[in-house]
């Protein structure tokens, strides 16, 4: 697992894509065992205009993670046990229950510098955890946080 | 926390509506410190249509706390720090995450005999859980997984 890897540039991608939006610069990308991607997706709680936590409408489509399973649609139980869930920094606690309850098989996170999530849950559960401790991901959450210190 | 409490009625019709809906008979309610139900609701993975987890369209909206979550609507994080999710049954590790999230005060869940979820996550987490050992709930969910094991 490394940063050639066609789900951390799905991913990376996608985090840029929600910089260029204004939002929180995190992205996501769901990749089969075979090495497709199923699924991406982008933070999407500035553009869904939540004050505090998420939006209303729903709570959990705005958390990169979750995007990216929505966006793979509807798959066997099987394929999600083969697949390696790619997300440009460490998941939320709900995002890291997602990834267990779909019991995805390995889950890579380009850096946790900025935040750390579920890790140990997701090894505790049995799911890889590799952590690629990006640097350009890292300057780009370090300077989201910095200028939208009330959004982080 | 008991039986007689708003919170507990309130996620306990959501399982039974969810029941007589066909469903798969979860519900969950949200209250608030001062005793008000916030929002609540009932898992809706049959009446959405899931083959496999959770259908496409909204994957996470299906589940009885995260419906809970989303009927209670946008509320300030100390509304969320104050108040209590209860849960018919005991919630699977999405939901739990979503209560860690959330940061609730506190989870009671009806019962625990059919499945146990996150509730070591939960209490790890600083989350008071508290578990009722409702014995209708225990029933119904039971009756529930006998006549429709193929949606467990």
């Amino acid at each position: 697992m490394s940063e050639s890897d066609i789900g951390f540039k799905a991913a990376f991608d996608e985090a840029h894509k929600g910089h260029a939006e204004g939002g929180v610069p995190i992205g996501a990308a769901l990749v089969s065992a075979d090495g497709k991607v199923l699924g991406s997706g982008h933070n999407m709680r500035i553009q869904k205009g939540s004050a505090t936590l998420h939006p209303p409408e729903c709570v959990t489509l705005t958390q990169a993670e979750i995007s990216a399973l929505e966006n793979a649609g509807r798959l066997p139980a099987s394929i999600y046990h083969g697949a390696t869930m790619y997300t440009t920094l460490s998941p939320c606690d709900m995002c890291t229950g997602a990834c267990v309850m779909y019991k995805v098989k390995r889950v890579v996170i380009g850096e946790n510098k900025n935040f750390l999530g579920g890790e140990e849950y997701l090894k505790s559960k049995g799911i890889e955890v590799v952590v690629l401790h990006n640097k350009e991901l890292q300057t780009l959450m370090k300077t989201f946080i910095k200028e939208h210190p009330e959004e982080w």
